[in-house]
């Protein structure tokens, strides 16, 4: 334990003490139409957090001190015990999906304890077990499909007048204030360091394998066997698929085959030397990609048998796929993508992975590691999900 | 009538005169399992044509005398009528799909008279009107399906040994020699003019309608309304849809109400300043495109509702399509793309379009005039199929 951490848990007991809810109420962030579904600050005190913030796109995060907003009669406070690193993180805080605003803290993977209620709150409690992802409020209070509704704040980099940073900021943080339609239980079953990565990285993959139905003996392609690759092939496996997984890191190969698939195929580059997916042309029922950059998206997709169904969920770039629309045409497979999932599937996939004991395989890091771990996701090298324990931010 | 038609019609007396067909045989052109399926020679007299060939990537058309192979048994031996310019035309000469052999005779929209046949041959006589499309042989006899098959031997520039010049070779010309599988019977209730494009144009827009079963009162997207776009409109209008039609083209809203679309949507640049797609998102139960060039696609796609199909027809260079997958994934759309048809669907296409008095809106011209024609299309101004007059090569 070193001194940051001790320092942390002083911090901690002058933030924790706060109690009872005080609604503010009367101030109307976000025009007439949305006030009523917003949380309203209950009581003046904004929330003083430290957490690990990029200050601009080279990808390099220092720590960082800052205020949340006050908790609202609709929010919870969690104190983050830990937070995990999805791709996305870097992709956003280095811009490649747009122009950020900083200093940005990432990290849409979250778990922890509830340390305070809004009064309106009814499915927390102080003391729960509590998980947040990708997504923190809605300013029009829509209900399902949130992560498809443009009134959706996401959690971190996205512009929320409430907050003292004038954006929302993410779990590489001590503490979160979220609506608490956007928190879910985390079960007893399941260890706090093993639920997190299935906040973004279980229910990404978790949403579409439950859309498409796969079922016992289907043969399902899982491409890019990371964060997300690696929980697909363990949901696919859990409802008797036989599992085809696409790597390009030959040296996960024995890792993969642990995790229950049926075969691993070693692709040289998925972008420009994907001749080993020629052998399983027309052979898949389904198949989901969590390839996270560009890739030769049709020689992929002809992997599915005509008329069946290819879901890319990794986000690459510019959130650009390029892709041969004749070679699309030519396989006859309906190419889809899936954004995570909504706050239900959310519960759903840490329930469904805490009774069936699918755990993701993690290795805990402290928050002065996060920038070489960013950089090991780059190179592949991460074995599967890089988890921050709060305790050392 | 000039000069060089007169001499064209001397040439055909000295072909056309060709009767019985007697066997070559023995020569295995492309390996022992293909032997049975192809079509050997059945005299040993190759076919002297005329037609316009590219010479080269500029996209200059200029006269070009050849030969094409010799009627085998299953073959029928056509004289041509009309050929209509497709933009695939000027995509695939120019070396936007690949790199191509010259000179090549594009030409891949074909109708005419037979005016020999095959020993085998049961499905065409003399005299008979018959058309020919994008494919013209199938070098494992594959029936079915066969735009997906890959022994197929689409119309030009696909290597034939067969064929004197090394490639089949297209429609702008006087005669083609084709396996009597891939020509399709032209009813005599449609005039050849306005029968010819409906060979790749009319089929290649009826296939998807038909797969994904539009039905009367669906709200049906047509986007890029040139050659194939106003025949989707009105195949769709023809099975009771209300179709919402997407042009670059303001001058063209008149044609288009005339075609039958409900609504005309005239977006000003369909990849940079897509705008006016906003009001109609989610809105239509299915969407084509038949845009041949790159275009902002995941909002195109956008206006189709969650769980609905867009299907991509037309080929842009290199068949490159861009789009953003976040876009995608928002939608919820499945998107497709779709290669013609197979031969079944072009007969049907035919006989629909005649019986249902579905002509496509043509403009004949001769052949002198076909580069002026190209440009016109590159420009948006084709009107909306350039129909080549072949008495005039």
């Amino acid at each position: 334990m070193n001194n940051s951490s001790n320092s942390r848990r002083e911090f901690m007991k002058t933030t924790a003490i706060v109690g009872g809810a005080v609604a503010l109420g009367g101030v109307n962030l976000f025009g007439a139409n949305a006030s009523n579904a917003l949380s309203k600050p209950t009581q003046n005190k904004p929330i003083k957090c430290k957490g690990w913030a990029a200050f601009d796109t080279s990808g390099v995060l220092k720590p960082y001190e800052f205020e949340r907003r006050a908790v609202g009669k609709n929010d919870i406070l969690i104190e983050i015990k830990f937070a995990s690193i999805c791709h996305s993180d870097i992709h956003q805080i280095k811009g490649d999906w747009g122009k950020q605003i900083y200093p940005q803290v990432p990290g849409h993977e979250i778990v922890g304890i509830v340390t305070q209620v809004g009064e309106n709150v009814k499915n927390f409690k102080v003391g729960d077990r509590a998980g947040v992802g990708c997504m923190v409020d809605n300013f029009e209070g829509v209900r399902g499909d949130e992560q498809y509704d443009k009134n959706t704040l996401f959690t971190y980099g996205f512009v929320d007048k409430r907050e003292p940073t004038g954006i929302s900021q993410g779990g590489y943080s001590t503490h979160i204030v979220v609506n608490s339609h956007f928190a879910i239980k985390i079960p007893t079953n399941i260890s706090f360091e093993e639920a997190v990565p299935l906040l973004c990285a279980g229910v990404t993959t978790y949403s579409p394998l439950m859309k498409y139905q796969i079922k016992k003996g289907d043969k399902v392609g899982v491409a890019g066997i990371g964060g997300l690759g690696h929980i697909a092939i363990k949901l696919a496996v859990s409802k008797g698929a036989k599992v085809y997984a696409f790597t390009t890191s030959k040296d996960k190969v024995a890792d993969i085959k642990g995790f229950g698939a049926s075969e691993v195929i070693v692709i040289e580059d998925a972008l420009k030397n994907t001749q080993a997916l020629d052998a399983y042309k027309g052979k898949l029922d389904y198949m989901i990609s969590t390839i996270p950059v560009q890739f030769d998206v049709a020689s992929y997709v002809s992997c599915v048998k005509p008329f069946g169904t290819f879901t890319q969920v990794g986000m690459s770039a510019k959130f650009e796929l390029t892709l041969s629309n004749f070679g699309l045409a030519q396989s006859r497979v309906n190419l889809t993508a899936s954004l995570i999932g909504d706050m239900k599937e959310t519960q759903e996939v840490m329930d469904y992975c805490a009774k069936n004991k699918i755990y993701p395989k993690i290795e805990v890091i402290e928050a002065k590691e996060i920038n070489k771990a960013w950089q090991k996701v780059l190179e592949k090298k991460a074995r599967y999900r890089y988890v921050i324990d709060s305790a050392s931010i």
